[in-house]
């Protein structure tokens, strides 16, 4: 049985947290922690790992506190960039060495911008496949109020196909286009054409086109609410105990 | 038995228009005509219906040659204009009227840009159904040696969604979108974000999509070959006879 | 202005509506009634329609109040039959007679199994299309909680496809199959196969393919959640005060 | 440049594979053989390499006269199983110790029931997607002549995901349906529901759908004619060089 705390339980994302841990059966819920409580006191309730949804202005600090209290994280926060990132992955090695020999666990920090397990297979299989096909486009559809086009994820993915179809030697794309309205062709990333809908009811889909002569590989997510996320949570909290160290991006601790 | 005529007999559609003639039990193929043929001949082959897949440059010549011959047209060849099309019109009224009361059946002419039964109906479904949802889209596919964005079906089923939600009525669609990298909400045509996919291993295909909150319509076509035009062409030949006057667009035969 | 009345307004597709009434700028919700209130007192509330999603033992007595009040009604409740429908009917148009030349409009009901005008149309527009395709089958996706397969929507709008099929006098569907694994070619609906797929994470999702040489139609509809229903519950509000008598199913109160 | 000889020349698969190598700027076509021609004269033309896409009966003989010629093999025609494999394995082994330490190459022999890089990629992505998800299924959907219900593909990918799904001790899918039309829910392979569509005008294609609480993640090839499996043979020809011994599937020579 592992015990967890959940930070930011009283968010949205957090209270989905704590309904998901309280539900599994190798699960226990440790504790709750909001805005003002101290993320030291979470190794006080018996957790061994924390689920970190809380704001990118708090989530840096209490990763940190997290590592001194000698607890594995699971953070599904946003905001970290390179910096932050960095200062984590040192963190963790100082207080791994100095638990080394010891009876304590050596610490696991999982930091993950995405815990849709369907978005991240098909982020990966994406760009497994990218290099052996002469086309690929990526269409993203989403609820007509997100504010930003394409999607983090739409062009999560099209740069790493771009970066296979790089390393494979591949070929530019054919394209006898000529004549075109503005942005029929939609935006360039990486050399990737993406295209974004924005319809009334939908919530958060991609579709991955990959062409060769006479066949097309196709691979859509549909993400319908954030109940989607909880498998990849889960996933993280049973095997962050066993990832010593900084792990960026759920896809690392996927079976592929 | 109706006895057909076809002209442009050799090129590719005029070659599987025969196969098609030939092939079905009610419809026997009297004569085949290319260039340089006279159309004033197929009369004389016993043809009661005659169809065109030339070229621009012919083809309003053989319509009113036909027309003068007592035939009945089905034409699929491009290149008409308001102009040449009220030519046919007029021909055709001043025939019919010479006709009336005679044995002689009163003479029709079909020109159709678009003969695949799949993409005439999608446009009128599309029609017909926009002014019921807040948002449309058009998502249409290609080979990547098309040289035109979006294709003109698109372009067309766009047109006739955006005529239908102004005379209903509606709001501008929901669109929250602030920042865009360029072309990723695809074209504007009439308000309507039609985006272009060209991807190798494709043919002809347009997706169109509409949504309501918690609800999504789509409608598909997907044309595989030039063989998806000949059930429309089929279908032409058979009701001609019965449609006086000029008819332009399959869509006017069709049972909706 | 228009003044509704929601019956079952405690349930959670009443809750549904009186929210739905509540934003529309062009009605006012004038009551709400729950298990036990009396629908004769709806007049008095200055109702000019009601919505019925009660139950099945409760509706007919609903809509037979209603009328006796002089309100026009809109129902989605389940259960009728061509009796119970019957007794609709004579209500109404000796209801109506009594009104014939009065300053009271004529009144009119609403029964429709179905709501979701996405749905409403795709069963339209399968029907119009079958008759111009060689092949048609229907697949249907919903959440693995659902207990009957097909759902009533697939099998209604396969036998709409079948009918339409029946009366254009097409040949039966081309199947070469010899051998097949028991199940493999879906359930046999008026000689269209329905497919039934149970998936977690679904809603109420229906797929029609229709095919012919070389070309296919799809028509597919996701219903994501209950507001789904209410573009079609504020049409019927709006509409069934100028369609005096019974009317039955969404689609005959659509411009198509 | 790899010089290449091609078995079963004459017909549609050989005809295709000799126009892919011909139109290929690092290989040669070193010769045509025909039935009748003796596979063991092919290393007298030069090839280094062999493709064969004769018959069942033909096929083992031919790779066995190739592997005494010291010539590598790629082999899509069908009708293998262990014995013969066996059989081939042991064959190689025996010449490839032979040829050890000598300046000719190890030989390899690519057997291969499916070369459409899709079909190939598909069913690796959905065994090992499968792992992660509580339910699956597959709707293959095909040309109304194919005489077999579910497709060989279908059934190949159903049971890898059914393997996948039983090592990690996935409990049983969810499904609530009690009562059912006959067939509704597809066949059962391997607890994988596969649904069969047969369609005019489609060729082959597959769909895989796998679903979570709030999510799905759909997989699907189209394969519009034989082009498809070029891409795949000439991978194959490319590699086989550097994969001494005996392979089985396109799988194992792509880079996932």
């Amino acid at each position: 049985m592992t015990h967890v705390a959940v930070l930011g339980a009283a968010g949205r994302m957090g209270q989905a947290v704590c309904h998901a841990v309280e539900t599994a059966s190798d699960l226990t819920l440790a504790s709750r922690l909001d805005a003002g409580d101290d993320a030291a006191t979470v190794a006080a309730s018996g957790a061994q790992v924390a689920v970190d949804f809380t704001v990118p202005s708090a989530t840096e600090a209490n990763v940190h506190a997290l590592i001194d209290a000698g607890v594995h994280a699971v953070v599904g926060t946003t905001g970290w960039d390179e910096d932050s990132l960095g200062r984590v992955r040192d963190h963790l090695q100082a207080a791994n060495a100095g638990r080394a020999g010891a009876a304590d666990p050596q610490l696991g920090v999982l930091i993950a911008p995405n815990f849709a397990l369907s978005a991240v297979l098909a982020m990966r299989f994406a760009a497994q496949a990218a290099q052996y096909f002469e086309s690929a486009e990526v269409i993203e559809l989403h609820h007509p109020g997100k504010v930003d086009a394409p999607s983090g994820t739409a062009v999560h993915t099209a740069q790493g196909m771009a970066a296979a179809r790089r390393e494979a030697g591949l070929a530019p794309m054919p394209d006898a286009t000529e004549t075109a309205l503005e942005g029929a062709r939609g935006a360039d990333v990486d050399g990737i054409p993406v295209h974004s809908v924005r319809l009334r009811g939908l919530v958060a889909h991609e579709e991955i086109l990959l062409g060769n002569p006479g066949e097309q590989l196709s691979i859509r997510t549909d993400s319908f609410d954030r109940s989607s996320f909880m498998p990849g949570v889960l996933l993280g909290i049973r095997q962050i105990g066993t990832r010593p160290g900084l792990t960026v991006g759920l896809e690392h601790l996927l079976d592929l």
